[in-house]
């Protein structure tokens, strides 16, 4: 492709309102504009590039059986009231009305769409199993889009859906999609962890999300280091700790002037932070629930749902505290309350720990649980720490951050109970199909590779996702010699190689500059050395350019490229 | 491919709610599933059929130097705003409000998209002439949609834009654009015509627009049997006749009690239809305009539009008509009014007709334009009949029926000067950047293909975009030699050619059935034969099929497929 021809709006300048290197790079090097928040025109080396990771993922999923269909963008709300998803995705779920007032739903995710598609079609197990997978243009309201591609509002998802009759075909599918995925990763040259995560809203049981690791990323991955053990924070279990026995000190009432916060009270005690503790006070329905905290802990609303078995976590808000406990929310406590207590695992082996008092600037020192009030229950409510040891015994724990670039994910009978997907099993009976589903976020994973392979100046493409191979570049677009020549190079090395031919009267500086931002994975310069029947090869991850002779180049590029 | 690892869900009776025949045959060969009204799945052979048709037409826009583009969705209402199409799209376009309340469209068509993308980018002529496109979902809210994915709501546009400094260069690609949509249309077996057409409220002045011929088409072919003429009928010029000298009879008025309609007046006056006038009245903003047409013609819309120069042309209706005439519609007529009255060309020669005389159940006789009343212009406001001669002498006309699968149109500076995109020219003047746009319905493309290529047994796929080349059959599910051997059969086939395997445990009735409707170019039956080594080899648009011995069976597909 001759770059003139192109339309490559590279800049000089380094876009200062862009949140994230990808996000830098990708406007820098002229691969995206923004057409409103969140929203973004990909440029053409950007659809070349999309074009690559598709073809992977295509031929992937092809190779597990997978068969590529075509479901709309336009979702009939009926559907997602069926599932119980109309009211349960927020405003999330873009929503629009057409010219006779029916109602619509932009899909963000299709699982709706293929339980209604495959329930008149599905009769029996023979058909079974079977997956089906598109790559499409999803729609998300996010609330604050941002990092460019890794958060947009309109974005490219591969999402495959398989259907079984029992759950040992679904192991077998979700664990050939885990392979699937593993190998789509390596093949686009991310450095990826699977690691296990929370089933969520969405439903289902078992679940690992592929994360590539970039500073930039918004999840958190617990670790350990020999590698046997990767989840997400909100997944990592804590451990339980024991119930300290012996003598304890006498429940005593101070008075706390002006403090809020587990800090301040830490101050004021004198004690470490971790020898507070916090007390949370939940909505659930129309009950308050109070939860005890380690004072430098943070509330895991995923487990905290997960243990009660509830859709949404609330924090009761200070009309309802006020009103309960008629005291102020940074003075509640967990000692003469109606409401039920439940412990965090860590705090159960604490003692002699202070509490709120339920009256505002007022606490009491030397509380004991079970001693000075009832426990509900003990349970892991907060997210783990750096350092920690898992319940087996394994750690210490790390952290990583990570961009979730995919997902697979054992739904079971969700949608297919809601939505009357059944077949006839080997004995005639009717029984509900087993699904799962996959996703891979298409954009975001050219994101992600981005923030993984690039210099201060450029990107540094991957071999397999590389818009182009070869830059062709001429130095002085003025040498008729040279450019004679690099058009001759340009049509022999466009037999084998995909060509980017920088062909454009722009002065050496430019291009060069262009060429780095671009960061195709080697370049040939033609310059003044072509009079001596010399180019210059220099590969966009190495540091040194090298001559090499015009004709030795396809051999000299067969050998390294 | 395994047919039982696919999803084609054939159906046995023929659906009685579709429509068109490529509606019939998408539905019952398992193509597609309705999910809302217009709003399609495209299942499994669709997508790949899909996916070859697109993969045709992204190399003939590369071929002519198109580079690939991917814009969004959702299009802020601002941009529309600035083309003036918020308002005229009218209800067509779908909107939809943000979760900040921000107004958005789904881009039916992307020229205020790619006019805002660009006006940022392009600074000089240099960068020109720019050819971009894109492959992409569109939306249109079609009143009626109908015949599959004919007239569908969500559909797969290929849609092109070029940009130009001058006049030559927009000529130069409008040209080389008409040559590549030729080549695609031929290429996927179209039996298509390029027919002059009008512009529309796209605005812009030079288009054609690309038919494939088949009698389900909404549109009407005007054409000479020299082929050196064709024009879609909105656009065809009728000739203009000669005013008539000689004596005329005396101006006489009749009751016609009763009389509505030109045929009314034809029977009451014992005269042929064709001796008839009608009177029109339009309203054009507050003004009403009187139009005399034969009473066996048509009024054409976009010639009045053209002729007024107006974006919107509006009958009068009762209210009108009875404020201003106090008359009934069927009784009006040019004699004795104070509206202006326009004459069709082939009123022009007619002399001592009837009109109506603006009292109800009243009409005049021998009414001559000119002597009966002034003539404020005479002009070409109808649609030609078949069989008549053309201004320029050629003809007779004639008609066919087409569906619009392309158009390549002109734009000019009209949305590059409403929304500011200009560049500087060689002389470093500012000048507004030319445009023209290009678009190819890539799933209706796919409909006409079916349209003509079937027969009462299914579709017969055109070789370039077949889902697969061949089908593979075993007869009889339970002759396990069979099994094996067809089996092998696939596995040396598939090195080769895309090949689907029937490996169903069906009957062979069912196994014909799917086969015939699925269509494939060829198809392999390894049935009894087999114990001699002989499979039957049967093109699908042939009669007869042929024993080949099984290793012979590889290159006689060689020479004959």
């Amino acid at each position: 492709m001759r770059q003139s021809q192109m339309f490559i709006p590279t800049l000089r300048e380094t876009p200062q309102d862009a949140e994230s290197l990808s996000h830098r790079l990708m406007l820098k090097s002229g691969m995206i504009k923004q057409m409103a928040s969140g929203i973004y025109s990909y440029l053409p080396i950007t659809k070349l590039v999309l074009n690559n990771i598709e073809q992977i993922v295509r031929e992937e999923m092809n190779g597990i059986g997978g068969v590529e269909i075509h479901m709309p963008v336009l979702h009939p709300k009926e559907l997602w009231e069926e599932s119980g998803r109309w009211q349960a995705y927020g405003k999330e779920l873009m929503r629009i009305n057409d010219r006779h007032d029916r109602e619509f739903a932009l899909g963000p995710t299709h699982e709706e769409m293929i339980t209604a598609l495959l329930r008149d079609e599905l009769k029996s197990y023979k058909k079974l199993p079977l997956t089906l997978f598109q790559i499409q243009t999803k729609f998300r309201d996010e609330l604050r889009p941002r990092y460019g591609l890794l958060r947009g509002r309109e974005f490219i998802m591969k999402d495959a859906y398989s259907f079984h009759v029992d759950k040992e075909s679904l192991d077998v599918t979700y664990n050939d999609m885990y392979q699937a995925y593993s190998k789509i990763f390596s093949r686009v040259n991310l450095n990826y962890r699977a690691v296990e995560a929370d089933s969520g809203a969405i439903g289902g049981s078992h679940t690992h999300e592929f994360m590539a690791l970039a500073d930039i990323g918004e999840d958190t991955i617990v670790f350990t280091e020999d590698d046997d053990y990767a989840a997400n924070i909100e997944k990592a279990p804590c451990v339980e700790t024991e119930k300290p026995s012996g003598e304890f000190k006498t429940l005593e009432k101070v008075s706390t002037p002006g403090v809020k916060s587990c800090q301040d009270l830490a101050d004021f005690l004198n004690i470490p932070l971790k020898n507070t503790t916090k007390t949370m006070v939940l909505k659930s329905e129309d009950e308050l629930i109070m939860l005890l905290l380690r004072g430098d802990h943070e509330l895991n609303d995923i487990k905290v749902k997960s243990y009660f078995g509830i859709e949404e976590m609330t924090l009761a808000d200070e009309a309802d505290i006020i009103e309960q406990f008629n005291a102020s929310p940074g003075s509640l406590g967990p000692v003469n309350t109606k409401v039920k207590v439940y412990v965090d695992y860590q705090v159960k082996s604490m003692s002699d720990y202070p509490t709120g008092a339920n009256e505002t600037d007022v606490h009491f020192i030397n509380v004991n649980h079970e001693r000075d009030f009832d426990v509900e229950g003990y349970g892991d409510f907060r997210f783990i720490t750096e350092g920690e040891y898992l319940p087996d015994g394994s750690g210490p724990v790390k952290f990583m951050r990570g961009i979730e670039v995919g997902q697979v994910f054992q739904l079971g009978t969700k949608y297919s109970e809601a939505m009357g997907l059944n077949v006839l099993n080997e004995n005639g009976r009717s029984v509900p199909v087993l699904m799962g589903c996959y996703g891979i976020g298409i954009s975001r994973t050219l994101s992600a590779i981005i923030e993984s392979h690039h210099d201060d100046k450029g990107i540094i493409w991957p071999k397999n996702v590389a818009p182009f191979d070869i830059h062709v570049v001429t130095a002085n677009p003025k040498d008729k010699a040279a450019a004679e020549a690099a058009e001759a190079i340009y049509e022999t090395l466009k037999k084998e190689y995909k060509v980017l031919y920088d062909d454009r009267k722009e002065r050496a500086g430019v291009k060069f500059a262009d060429s780095d931002l671009i960061g195709l994975p080697y370049r040939v310069v033609v310059g003044r050395g072509i009079k001596d029947g010399i180019v210059e090869v220099k590969a966009r991850s190495g540091e040194e350019s090298q001559e090499v002779p015009v004709d030795e180049l396809v051999s000299f590029l067969n050998a390294n490229y």
